[in-house]
């Protein structure tokens, strides 16, 4: 079995981050080397939290008590949030050590900089993970961090294809994998048929995910790349979840194949389903509350209380200590299978 | 489902503290919210680590930003390994004021300080745990830790008896819980008659559990105390390995049924099994290592070769994630009842 080298986020309380992705990882076999880039009570949508951020001088220290202790033997790697460029780039000259001590470590890169049109990390963090990116075996954006990285708004099918472009050519990702796609009109039409004929009239009620795997010597040639796209969609669950990013992150890792051309896509479909099953879990328990932690978002009511909030927030936290058979595969009723997404490359 | 509190040791790689303790809780349904009292690139037996202490003030502040959100919410509590008094002091702190709030909350206290004669926290920690011995419901101390909190030299069963009494009367805890007792010649022949009749001629192939419960009115008589005592054997495996206690105490607070009379013993003894059994698989698989990763202890050579040492506790961490379904207990073969040993308090 296989070797996990986490590092991102700690809370107390709460699933997020290494508490998202580290237990779903040894359900599933894997020995997970856990760094926390922070220590905090609890994930910061909760609008207060108590605890420090790990300096990038103790992120060094404690890569360097590996190091000589030869205890960097990790198989796969995982970063999520880490915030500060500083220490993003102790992160990165490690990344930059394994992989050429390691040349089969299969890195997860999850580009962890911000959501909905809003950068949570320092601006400064954005070259870094530039920087990085060649060094990736998958990244895991999502939709606001595609454009921040490849500096394409993403407004129709060509620009889509201009970032998924970008991303494999001039940075050399071999896979991007973005999950939770608001399904807009544009991508709707778009989509494989066999996807379409499942949905309602709502696309509002739906998220996509589409995976894009470059042929192996893609990043070699300079022409146009044609990518192998996969997609599919699952239901949107009404409100916000936290931590769902880095448990479909450490999913998708935990079920990737590096032996299998269609690898990225069969670990995508186990991910999704994974995912939003935990999620339909998650929602479902939410429902049995008492009203007041089941509130809608309402900043001003949540400006006034901020306990509102708090109440709605931990009664969201991800079931997955009550779903581990989801996690495992023991308890997955229904099975998400990416499919491709033929055409997605043909100029209309 | 139930909700533990666990502070102590975190290390990045392998499996102590923490490491040790969690992914067992989440294993058997429990929600653990996790406070590290140390970021360590690993344990201290490997002779190096990097990493630091968490302070005091960032222990509190992560106290305070739960408190805040009204996130503790622990039916159980776990504490382990806290280094320095002031650390200590806040934690008891806080274990106070959970006492006062959550009346039914089963604290188990590990006063983790040292092993083998040499204690490896500062000296001023051990008047902070004898002031918090009265909050708990169970503790596991190990056979020094007994006597450094006692002052009794455990020399006999008179010994024995008055250290009992002590923690049980002039300490308060309902229930005192020792694993891996060497079972000295004096331990070996007040045994109980069913202990006895399987062991072979040398009582140093054995360790010892035993357990002590106070009668729930005990703490309230003046007089000489008559615990209920139960103790069982597993057999000694060769070499030293780390984090077991850690796992045996997160394993006794999982399986304790506040609500049965015989709780303890019976937690004990699923604990003693589970722990006992992640050994064998840790050792079967120590075994097959090559062999300089399975050298014996020498002060000599370790010192001169840093990395001896390293390879030997590297080979030696426990197999959790592999033995996870011995933690779940669909995998456990063996099973070792805790049996009562009558006539324990009775004057030879």
């Amino acid at each position: 079995m296989s070797r996990v080298l986490s590092i991102q986020s700690h809370v107390v309380f709460g699933y997020v981050g290494g508490k998202a992705a580290v237990f779903p990882l040894q359900c599933l076999g894997y020995d997970v080397d856990v760094v926390n880039t922070v220590n905090f009570s609890n994930h910061s949508g909760y609008g207060r939290f108590g605890g420090t951020r790990t300096t990038a001088t103790e992120l060094s220290e404690i890569f360097q008590g590996l190091e000589r202790n030869e205890l960097l033997l990790p198989d796969r790697l995982l970063t999520g949030y880490i915030p500060g460029a500083e220490g993003l780039q102790v992160v990165a000259d490690l990344v930059t050590k394994l992989k050429s001590e390691r040349p089969n470590l299969i890195y997860l890169l999850d580009p962890v900089m911000g959501d909905a049109g809003r950068l949570y990390v320092a601006p400064d963090v954005i070259p870094v993970y530039r920087r990085m990116l060649p060094l990736s075996t998958i990244i895991t954006p999502n939709w606001f961090e595609v454009e921040t990285l490849t500096d394409v708004k993403l407004t129709d099918i060509p620009s889509l294809r201009r970032a998924f472009h970008i991303l494999h050519q001039q940075y050399g990702v071999p896979n991007v994998v973005i999950s939770s796609i608001p399904l807009a009109p544009w991508l709707r039409s778009k989509l494989p048929a066999s996807i379409i004929s499942t949905l309602n009239d709502d696309p509002a009620d739906y998220l996509l995910c589409i995976s894009s795997s470059a042929s192996t010597n893609a990043t070699d040639t300079a022409n146009l790349l044609e990518s192998a796209v996969h997609a599919q969609i699952v239901p949107l669950l009404p409100g916000y979840f936290s931590g769902v990013g880095d448990l479909f992150s450490a999913l998708l890792l935990a079920h990737f194949n590096p032996k299998d051309a269609e690898g990225v896509s069969r670990a995508a479909s186990q991910a999704l389903s994974k995912t939003h099953a935990m999620l339909q879990l998650t929602h479902t328990h939410a429902e049995t509350l008492p009203e007041d932690e089941r509130t809608q978002t309402d900043d001003e009511k949540d400006g006034l209380d901020p306990l509102r909030k708090v109440k709605r927030m931990r009664g969201r936290e991800l079931r997955l200590v009550q779903g581990q058979d989801i996690l495992r595969g023991t308890e997955l009723k229904e099975f998400r299978e990416m499919v491709p997404w033929t055409g997605f490359w043909e100029a209309e």
